[in-house]
This record gives C-alpha cells, structure tokens and sequence, in this order.
C-alpha cells in the first residue's frame, strides 16, 4: 500500500469526526506563515495555531519566491492578513548543496533540459537568508509598509523559534 | 500583542516539552503533499501524518508553479520522497476573482507597477485545475516517471477528501 492510501484512509477517519464545517476562509487571526516544506515543521501545535487561524504557505527552504509573493497579495487583498511571520531553520537540505551542481545531475540523470526552475536558492548562510527573503518582501511594491514582516530560525534540535533581528543586508556569504 | 507575538509565546510551550529531536530530514513516509494555503486545511491531522512524515509545499490554491517544481525536485532528488499527493479544495479563494481585476486593483491602490508576480494562477473549474496540476507535474522533464502523482479535492463543509480521476486535459473552461 502507498503513503497516498494511507493518507486517504486516514482522511476517511477525519471526516467522519469533522467539526470544522463553521469556519470562514479568511484567517482568523488575520497572519500568515511562509515556512520551509521540511517534515520536521509541524506549525500549527508549534505556533499554537488552530484550524482557521492562518494561511500557511511552504516551499523548499522558505524562500520568498515570486509563488509565495502571489500568495501573500491573494492572502492581504482578498481574505485580509495583515502579518507574515518568515521561518527558516537549522539543519536545511537547501544548506548541502548547489543550484549548478544539482542542474548538471538532472541533465545527466535525464538526459533532459528545462526551462524552469530557473533557481534552486541553496544557500550557505542560515540566518542571511532569513534576512534576505524578509527584505525581499518589504521592498515589493505590492505588499503594503502596513504589513508587519518577521523573520525566524526554527531549531530542529531543541523545538526553539529565535527572532532574527537586523535587516541590514551584508554582501552575499 | 500581535498574533506573531502570540505565535512566539506558545512556541516557548512546544520548545519545552520537545521529543523531536531525532527526526531525520527525510521524510519516514517519503511523501510530499502539495496543497493551497487555505486556513481551513490542517493537513497532518487530516491526512494522518506525523511530524517528520512528508515534505508539505503550499501555496495559494495549490498550485504546480515553478516554485512548487523546484520544491519537488529537491524534495525527490535530494531527501527521497517518491510520491506526491496534490490537494486543491472547494470554497477556494482562488475561484473568486481574475488575475487581470486583481492586476489592475494593486496598480491603482499601490500607484507602482511590479515585474512579478506574472500571474496570480486564479481558476473557475475547480476539478479541471487539479487535473492541470498533475498533467504539469507528469510531464515535466525532471520529475521521473517513478514518482506517484495524484489529485484530490478536500471538501471544506465535509472534512472529505475526493481524488480526481481521468487525466485527459478538456478545452480550458
């Protein structure tokens, strides 16, 4: 049996106990959460978030791609939040590599091109990066001085969320 | 308190009584989930997943962007994961608006004009977007045949999960 149906099986579990069938599609504490995709990140018990409380978006490092740029401005225009809290961490599959390095195995593995993903976004400097996508964000024009934008290192080891502060921009490491 | 100020205070509760830490980066369950942001979706709980189970990417609507390719190929490539479970839902934000309206919306509130996002990915036939989303997964060159792609839609009034058969590509509503 695959993971999908164990994971259906389970989904057939939670409907039969389903109580959330009230809650509106705007997010109840009006926050947004842009995440690194990795499986030790369970955010909701770690934020001490509910089921309707935030948007949650994910991607490979937590990066603040054009993707998660779009989804913010549906989140603030449409269905209205009005925080997005930035969360990296320790131990990140996007610290052990490189974009050119990976690229040249999928053209060898394959034997194939393509034309995107243009970027990978390794990176070699953890709380950097944290600092760069929280720039990226208050420097677009579409995301209002309104929003309040933070940014965190989430410790594997330990459970613990640390602020990082600073948003000057050293040069790249 | 804003609501990250209370996401830190009940992050200091999870890092206290943490049993984690042994948690590999790769998923135990060598899955990833690709779903939309929507608040409504608590994803471990509903797909019977633990923390340190699956990669879990999300965006608005649940979207096969670039950035979710990329998510996917680190995710395969790198950290293992051999099959991927992609989640649109009904009531979405997404059917609810057109990239054009919302484009002009942000031009005139804002007075600036962005490079990026180039397009916000709104759709009007909730079914036909999953099974666009599997048919850009599956023939993307860098996604190996091997991997297991399927589509399902989460009913948010229900708690009830239905997997979206028959991957012909019909006319775009």
């Amino acid at each position: 049996m695959s993971a999908i149906d164990d994971a259906l099986k389970a989904s057939e579990n939670h409907g039969r106990g389903f109580q959330s069938a009230h809650l509106a599609a705007q997010p109840a504490r009006k926050i947004a959460i842009v995440a690194c995709m990795d499986a030790r990140l369970t955010l909701e018990p770690m934020l001490g978030l509910k089921t309707g409380d935030a948007h949650i978006i994910r991607n490979a490092g937590g990066i603040v791609t054009e993707d998660v740029v779009r989804s913010l401005i549906i989140s603030q225009q449409l269905l209205g939040t009005k925080e997005v809290m930035i969360i990296n961490h320790t131990d990140c599959g996007m610290l052990t590599f490189n974009d050119e390095a990976l690229r040249a195995q999928l053209v060898k593995s394959t034997g194939k091109l393509a034309v995107a993903p243009a970027r990978f976004y390794a990176f070699s400097n953890l709380e950097q990066n944290v600092r760069e996508q929280i720039h990226k964000l208050k420097s677009h024009p579409w995301i209002p001085r309104q929003i309040a934008v933070r940014g965190f290192v989430y410790e594997v080891r330990s459970g613990r969320l640390k602020e990082i502060t600073g948003s000057e921009l050293r040069r790249a490491a």
